[in-house]
């Protein structure tokens, strides 16, 4: 990791000239929030900005191209890959402010909103007006449109609904000299050059900073259903997932949990969890009767693949149930390990219950207990990496690579929804050639010549 | 446009030892399928070669890198931009002979193809296994599929289902430099550096050769049904095509046909065309129950939207009829007119009626006549824009500058579906700024600095 350097007082000087003091955070206990993410990484920065418009984002980078230092954009502060941490000293630049929504266009399924908007709070705006902005990462409830852009956000409902970047069609972005172009555009196709848009979609915050995002959205479906569905083990629900899909039905969510999962939320659920049996977790939207129809199918494949019991949730508030039953995981997994890594491996669905059976060879080897539970309909694996406490990180850190290498051979990637940031910068060149890699530095150099925006991220 | 130079005899002496004989084309006969494309434009190319393999175009990159020309890469030849023509001379590079379908994988949804295969051939292939491949370009019986990911194809059921880009999970590409890199996932999900797939995509052939493709499928709608609904006028067609999806329904087509189209095709029609009358095509796919529920539902919100009368299509053959009429609209503007040119601009739905609105005073102003259809759900007008003769064309031009300012001044795209390639070169900087073009020719410079890779497409 490169030298952190600190500001210089001339640009700390520029810097309270050039914005209200209500915009300028320096104090320990204002930084407290900033120096984290969801991941398990702590860096205080020195300074935060906050934008309340483009012309702020502009001004903050004249600033640092004149005093030469880094900038990090930073949404929610939900990622899982310290990619908003400022780890090489500089100024953070927090969007939260830059949360207006402009439009919810129903004549035009559109939606343009400013990057600090809440994803909840766009999904319930669509909402009011018929329309369905269908993303939904785990923390919605905090987590910015901008965020999710700049990390391609996922979510359960990327098996029916695809991820963020389904959803973005246009964009404007303030580039690392200041300058702002439009990417892509407001309407629903748009072949009128290289498509800068989707470029920007997942760079996690190196290439440009997002100020606005014309969204699409669909008609809100009238119907949800779902239901929990109990199975020996996990070699039989993944069996289910492939039946019910070939089947021809395609869920909105497919979520699964391993039994180490189901053992430790075991107090939460409303039957007596035995040896490995794993779960699945099934929801379908669409008209009333399509949803009726399809999870009663759903069922019966499912009991047909071996399935022990159904538990059809009766309404909303049920639901609702089973899901905090899938939340609680991650946080019992917390309150329970010494020391805890969050891996979110893809691998093809078919690979799934593989992978999920060559965890146990792997767990002795490196002396870890690793609990799954992820997104089965995408082949999306959360696996959480535990081990007694912090000391034993490097075996740990030896153990994780190891089972990449077992996810890769499997023909999957280290990472379908957190990206690279910092955590992950060890791993990338497990999957990317050193061939892409110097493209997509090149392209960074063309976006960022100077190495100010968010500079020690995603490359080695 | 850059003078064209010839091949020296060094080079293609080097390409005839190179490749095997029947892999080269040069003679007259053979070389007039490849000197054009959909669009107006002919140049005859030099020399042709057919690569069999990955190998194949990296020795020919190998060989224009040692000789410094040209390569052009080519598909099925049915775009309408001109961007697979060999306008500064060099070897066209055929991709049709690698044709395979690796994999279609009804366990993980997705299918491993080579770019020459048919668009309908994989769609055939997927549906044979239950599965679906939606995109559904106009040129679909002799699109390649590499073709369609180079122009990020469209087509009438990108309303429901998105673009080609939609549905590319990954790509195997040779760099101008002969070099192989693997971008992408064969996963449904992936976050794993800057998304060089989806840059890749619409980049229309300038950034590398697509030589593999990894596809996503989806399982196969259980039914379609279609109908045609006729309207007094096309203002209150868009506005049915609003209430529709308004209220919800998301029929997998729209498609609209003005009155000059109407009446060009009269002969075809069940019922007399009168005035201003225009139509629209709509088709629904899902489950049997839900597609009979929704055109009738469909049909119910024109006829309140000011429809005329519905024509359902009782079968496949009759929907099969009515998709002849609108492919035969094409056709005979082709046989009636002199000179003709196409545009497929996009504006936002809400704002379709309008852009109709405005084209008469543009048609007198210009001594022009357009015709108008295309796809009503997502705001993708195909303008057909036809006059005497060829020597109208710089009136045309200057015509088709004005309609192009029309349509950005209404928040629209110069192009859906189409690109740039040669034919739209004059209007690009229309739509995008100085720094984006800037910007993208920095990204054309990192991936082919010498610039022998389709040069003089996409960029003035």
């Amino acid at each position: 990791m490169a030298q952190r350097q600190l500001l210089s007082s001339e640009a700390r000087d520029a810097l309270y000239g050039s914005f209200e003091s209500g915009q300028i955070l320096s104090q320990p206990a204002e930084l407290e929030n900033y120096d984290r993410d969801a991941s398990e990484l702590r860096i205080v920065p020195e300074l935060v900005v906050k934008a309340r418009c483009r012309e702020d984002v502009q001004k903050l980078f004249e600033l640092a191209n004149r005093f030469d230092f880094p900038v990090i954009p930073r949404g929610g502060g939900t990622g899982l890959a310290g990619g908003c941490l400022a780890s090489q000293g500089g100024v953070v630049l927090s969007l939260e402010e830059m949360s207006r929504i402009r439009l919810v266009d129903e004549k035009n399924l559109i939606a343009v909103v400013e990057p600090g908007v809440i994803t909840e709070t766009l999904k319930n705006s669509a909402r009011e007006k018929g329309l369905f902005y269908p993303p939904d990462p785990a923390g919605l409830d905090k987590s910015t449109i901008g965020g999710n852009a700049a990390t391609n956000a996922g979510g359960p409902a990327c098996v029916k609904y695809g991820t963020t970047r389904d959803y973005i069609l246009g964009l404007e972005v303030v580039l690392p000299n200041g300058h702002l172009i439009r990417t892509g555009v407001n309407t629903r196709k748009g072949v009128v050059g290289y498509d800068l848009t989707h470029l920007m979609v997942g760079s996690e915050g190196t290439l440009g900073v997002i100020t606005a995002l014309t969204l699409k959205l669909i008609p809100h479906p009238e119907a949800v259903a779902g239901m929990a569905i109990v199975f020996p083990d996990m070699a039989k629900a993944t069996r289910a997932v492939g039946a019910v899909m070939g089947a021809g039905y395609l869920p909105f969510a497919i979520e699964f949990m391993d039994h180490r999962c189901l053992h430790l939320v075991q107090d939460q659920l409303p039957f007596p969890v035995s040896g490995s049996e794993a779960m699945l977790l099934m929801e379908m939207d669409g008209p009333e009767a399509q949803v009726a129809e399809g999870i009663k199918a759903m069922g019966n494949i499912c009991l047909e693949s071996g399935a022990r019991r159904l538990l059809p949730a009766a309404n909303d508030e049920e639901r609702e149930r089973l899901w905090e039953v899938r939340r609680a995981v991650s946080l019992r997994i917390h309150d329970t390990a010494g020391l805890y890594m969050s891996e979110d491996v893809v691998v093809p669905i078919s690979r799934i219950a593989d992978l999920v059976a060559a965890l146990p060879a792997l767990e002795e080897k490196y002396d870890l207990t690793v609990y799954s539970f992820g997104h089965a309909g995408d082949g999306n694996i959360h696996l959480n990496i535990t081990a007694d406490g912090p000391e034993r990180m490097p075996q740990v850190e030896e153990g994780i690579k190891d089972i990449l290498g077992v996810v890769l051979q499997m023909g999957g990637t280290i990472s379908g929804e957190h990206g690279i940031g910092l955590a992950k910068l060890p791993f990338i060149a497990m999957e990317l050639s050193q061939e892409s890699l110097e493209l997509q530095k090149g392209i960074k150099r063309v976006f960022d010549p100077k190495g100010i925006l968010n500079p020690g991220k995603v490359f080695p």
